[in-house]
């Protein structure tokens, strides 16, 4: 066996410029080029009036060989001799921008923290799509000033758009849910305001749609994500894992993706020609040559082991590198990337390709335009204002959920109000950020915002999650309730059971939790239920213990979580979120297998989400209110469309997208407290393939502030896509049939209409090779 | 419903006793009791010339049924009009004393830290009985100091003693392998030193054997400890997990057991009068009124939820206490048994029968006695003693494992030998301590091993293990190893990996670990793999891969593990330690549940253990020499033995200890190197029920420093019990029939003998109800 030492000289070649340039994670010299006096000063690149391709594809013909191989990893060297500095392309900014290679805080003062927001499982339980851009505008701008003070970078890894499958997942709380299309317009809001509009000028920074695709698993019963192969027909494909991505690529250009650890039909995602290339370039056409995609981390040195996809290193190197993959996140491309070149399994134009996309998406960025261009005069005084923070807040008031109230809700507080409070969430910290997060300017518990309303808290912390089995917190349980008028529990499950890496094993409230909240139950004093954490657990035994007054599912809030629950508890904002995934039985993983990639039942294999489930403890989109609501849909549908009509009116390039009828819904508070409503529009009927779905989300409205004895006005937009069917081979059709559009889950009103004529094909889907 | 309020408000009553006394975790009151001036003077209880059941008696006598409740639980208030101190239970001491709830470690100086051993599991590749009860004496030893400064109590909460049968189990490197002989006679050694003999009359300490029984999962997919039920036929259960539990019990006189968290085919063990009082009481004669039982942590607890064996608080309470459950680790009995007691589920003689078990069991460790009782002029001038230090580091050499050596071993390390030492093992320090411990004195890492040895070391830590899966480690790897002339590559699996509450869910060495393995050894420089961790793992890759020359197991090491191993390497000692699990392929654990308890091989399940399975990468008992050993048994044996005779011959209450023959194998060392050799005996044969094992291990002797052509004897202490089958319903039988007795796992030679006669029942199981 002959060692591959070209490869690794090279890797050593490289190491030691990086070494001369500081290049530890430590010590890590960043900047922006210098184009007033520096080598690159009046060369092509730093000429602001051509245009990225000229500028990157200049820059790029000044770099040898091994300068090329050197950018190939996501810690980016640079070229000294040209003074093009090095650069970090792991930042991460999940709900805020958020530790990791390319992001540092300082210890104190200035630049020490961000805005924290509730982790995307919460925020997308509010169904605010003008929020999460809100959200986002400030994410991207806070994540400016710190790239000014060079503690950033100008892309950032986020977001997470796999759609939130199984409740196991352990990273499913990254995730805004569990539905498609819910997705797909989250994040089409959240790119929005990350780049700073959909084809700026000047990018606010780069978004990274990860984890591309059919990525929804960490490690189950030795099932790792890094060599897991997820079996997924073209079917599901089309209708379960891809739409979120499509609307990255196809209808938001976002800057980036991320290929994932898995593969998917035996190849894996970075170095699979179908879904970089076909799909992703092809179909989507997602052909800038500002956008690349990176790996995950080491996701290429996995296509070598665990995957056994390449028999050699260089060969695993080159399959994704020749896939598409643009960024290695690791040293893999940096080391091996040389032998493989040296053995002809890449291309110095491939090399060029990649290069070009990462330079011409900084050009983009500003990178090179010098101290004048867009948001470059951004700093730490534009963080973390108080306009954040109040919008921290209301990203985590209007995501919480009321799931039970008996009519203690709201509950009015006041100076000497006496509250047991209870459980391993009542004076969370950092749990309140789950995980990719920074240090946040504060994180105010449960305990302190009851504590600010004047209340006299007892608290005890109690029994943990499944982490803490033990008896040895209780004695002081007895104590705060015994002083105690009113109990209120806040327990479930944080980063220690739901966490990267690792998925649950169950999905109950542990033993000892259940046995303290029956014990506290049993008491007869007033009591409520804080299920928190972003994977739902099955409340069945709180729903069903009559001396539960109240629960609410509160998620994962960020840095002012237990101000918003108070918020809701004592009506200062009535509830208004909606559960963003099913809450399954406990039963339900032992049914299933993580494993399963189907969606549909099948013999024993129950259904997945609220469109094949029907047992579900609450279903998606539900959430209960303060008052009561009553919907009316004027009638101003048809009863009958003709398909050939519609398409026929059709003149976008992507016939999905063509407008179908936006409905009018009159929503009515018919009780006593004013509340945000949300409304959901459902397509559910017979036509297209079997099975048929239970129903399908197809577009939403949060309403604000609707007064008691008002109405608001819903306007949902509805496409050729709502309306349409997947078929077995993938391709979206529409179907004549009866269709039913119906308002809410437990649907308020509800319209019915037909559609006539012949199938019609909204989209031809590219088959697997 | 009803809330139980007599019982809340009795555990309020008694929190607030507590309470006055400092009853904190960090504030917690102990101390000898005062029979010198305090209200106990004079009592009974303290005239040492009485028995210790007339003595606890007398005491209990003096206490109020609130009070005897109130000590229930593993924090004991004790009782102040009484002048009874606090005492705390729950004191760990696994390889050496342990942090812990009774154990307290200054900050720094006197007693902020003690001698830390090895993890058992490396202890038991040593197969020398007289280092454990060295090892144990010393740990005894230092347990009477910490108690002296009141930082420790006098009964310890180990060995875990259930065996290692499954290489997922993250909780098998506390125990010493996997094989029921083995464990057995290795605790017999622990806890003679740990008590100070099998029937002192003063005890160092109080060991505890745990977890009894059936005890091997922590949580395998959604599969928790806490509610498992293990399904055990009888068969098994005698044969494999009672023997070491009948060693403490019957044979070795220990003062505690512990009960564990999981029901053995449908009852909580902790609620099991099967288990607790016809096995453990009755049928092996543990009937001193000095011996008791504790739950595991909240175990009883756990009787109510999650394994809803009670439908009542007290009623899960209740039915651990009258299985004879007489400490509740936790609050549950101290919160419950009032209730209970108040409705006639217990009694109040029950009690009284609890509290005489601990309260007898602490007379007998002295601590009525005053300060001139035995071990209380013990003080830290006792604790790491240099023989101590050498004996942690004798304790690791003796069970490093060689497992390939191509000859490169040993290996000559002078100044200047420059070595690449890479992996996260190379540089570890708790790691080498695993779980349950203390601050060591110090902790010497390899890589402080090799270059106390003068080497020039090139260090990387390189990736990690699992929880590390990217390459941002690996560019320092190869600079290391581009300045070295050997590459060492420390890796395997940490407490990351393997750890309690979470069970392994592959047994593979990681993709990045292989990765960087195959490419190092690639280099073609000289190569030794380190596998380090306490369950095994499959090192098919390394035995096959020609360009590594040596492959050692290394275990969890302790305070001295770098230095052993490179005593090891260097042929300072010569290693014979023995594999005391075995080495399964990856495969192994796609093919069997964890929740699968049979040990026989059954359909497509494969067996368990040495005895039933047969496919083993490394199997148990495997292990190199330096040298080469052959083996002659003098031709003492008769060719046949009648069983009638055998049996008429023997006198013992218990039958199955009653001596065969003493076997003497002459062991020669025909190579040039000195070095200890593990005389291993087992038997094999086709008698009593089929199927038939692969062989048992009957009896093991280490053999030490034999010179080269020198020969040493060593002497297998054969008794009925090795020539016994167990039968379907549990009973230890003689079968007649053809029986071989091997030297060896590639046995070195062998004897072969017959059974005649009738069989002949050694031991009548208990049948469960």
């Amino acid at each position: 066996m002959t060692a591959p030492l070209v490869g690794i000289f090279a890797a050593f070649a490289f190491s030691a410029v990086v070494q001369a340039q500081g290049y530890a994670s430590d010590g890590y010299k960043r900047g922006f080029p210098d184009c007033a006096s520096g080598p690159l000063t009046n060369t092509t690149v730093c000429d602001v009036s051509q245009d990225p391709l000229t500028r990157a594809t200049a820059l790029i013909s000044l770099l040898t060989v091994q300068e090329k191989l050197n950018q190939t990893g996501s810690e980016s060297p640079g070229v000294p001799r040209l003074g093009l500095p090095a650069y970090i392309w792991w930042n991460e900014a999940l709900h805020g921008i958020a530790s990791s290679p390319g992001v540092n805080f300082s210890d104190a003062g200035d630049y020490s923290y961000a805005t924290s927001f509730p982790q995307p499982i919460l925020m997308g339980a509010a169904f605010d799509d003008d929020l999460i851009r809100e959200v986002a505008t400030v994410v991207s701008t806070e994540a400016r000033a710190f790239n000014n003070d060079q503690r950033a970078g100008l892309d950032f890894w986020t977001p997470n758009i796999n759609p939130f499958k199984d409740p196991r997942w352990g990273r499913g709380q990254e995730t805004p849910g569990e539905d498609p299309y819910h997705l797909s317009s989250y994040v089409h809001a959240l790119i929005d305001g990350l780049q700073g509009g959909f084809d700026p000028k000047i990018k606010r920074v780069v978004a990274t749609c990860k984890h591309f695709a059919a990525y929804d698993l960490e490690n189950w019963n030795g099932n790792f994500r890094y060599q897991f192969d997820a079996q997924v027909n073209s079917q599901d494909l089309k209708e379960y894992y891809m739409p979120p991505f499509q609307s990255c690529a196809r209808d938001s250009n976002v800057g980036a993706f991320m290929c994932s650890y898995n593969a998917l039909n035996g190849v894996p995602t970075c170095a699979d020609d179908y879904l970089l290339k076909d799909i992703l370039r092809e179909h989507w056409g997602w052909t800038n040559e500002q956008q690349w995609v990176t790996s995950d981390c080491d996701s290429v040195q996995n296509i070598f082991l665990p995957h056994n996809y390449s028999q050699t290193r260089p060969g695993a190197a080159a399959a994704a590198f020749n896939a598409g993959t643009d960024i290695d996140c690791g040293t893999y491309y940096q080391h091996h990337l040389p032998e493989a070149l040296a053995q002809g399994l890449i291309t110095e134009q491939r090399l060029d390709e990649a290069l070009i996309r990462q330079y011409s998406s900084l050009i983009r960025l500003g990178y090179f335009d010098g101290p004048t261009a867009p948001y470059r005069n951004l700093t730490f005084a534009d963080v973390n204002l108080p306009s954040s923070q109040a919008l921290a807040l209301r990203a985590a008031v209007e995501g919480i959920v009321l799931l039970k109230n008996d009519g203690m809700l709201p509950l009015q507080i006041t100076n000497g109000t006496s509250l047991a409070l209870i459980g391993d969430w009542a004076n969370a910290t950092e749990d309140m950020q789950g995980n990719y997060f920074g240090p946040a300017p504060y994180l105010r518990s449960p305990l302190i915002a009851a504590e600010n309303l004047g209340a006299s808290v007892n608290y005890a912390r109690g029994p943990g999650g499944n982490g803490d089995p033990t008896t040895d917190g209780w004695l002081p349980v007895w104590r705060a309730v015994s002083n105690s008028d009113i109990i209120i529990y806040a327990g479930g499950i944080n980063i220690d059971v739901e966490k990267e890496d690792d998925d649950r094993v169950a999905i109950g409230w542990s033993g000892p939790q259940l046995d303290i909240i029956g014990e506290l139950a049993a008491l007869g004093k007033p009591m409520i239920v804080l299920q928190m954490g972003g994977g739902q657990i099955d409340s069945t035994p709180v729903k069903d213990n009559a001396n539960i007054s109240a629960l609410l599912w509160g998620g994962i809030p960020g840095q002012d979580g237990g101000t918003a629950l108070f918020d809701i508890i004592t009506g200062k904002t009535a509830p208004a979120g909606r559960l963003p995934t099913t809450q399954y039985p406990t039963r339900y993983t032992q049914q299933i297998p993580m494993t399963s990639m189907a969606l549909r039942p099948n013999g024993s294999l129950p259904g997945r989400t609220y469109k094949w489930y029907d047992e579900a403890v609450f279903e998606f989109g539900f959430g209960m209110h303060y008052t009561n609501f009553s919907a009316e849909v004027p009638s101003t549908l048809s009863p009958t469309y003709d398909i050939q009509s519609l398409v026929g009116n059709c003149s976008e390039k992507y016939q999905d997208r063509c407008p179908f009828e936006t409905i009018q819904v009159q929503v009515n508070n018919d009780g006593d407290i004013a509340s945000d409503y949300v409304t959901l529009g459902f397509i559910a009927g017979e036509f297209g393939p079997q099975p048929y779905p239970r129903k399908s989300l197809v577009n939403y409205q949060r309403l604000f502030g609707i007064q008691p004895g008002q109405s608001q006005t819903a306007q949902l937009n509805l496409t050729l896509a709502s309306l349409a069917r997947v078929d077995d081979l993938g391709n979206t059709v529409l179907y004549p049939g009866n269709f039913s559009l119906l308002i809410d889950t437990q649907p308020l009103t509800s319209v019915n209409f037909t559609l006539t004529g012949e199938e019609y094909m909204l989209d031809k889907w590219p088959q697997p090779p």
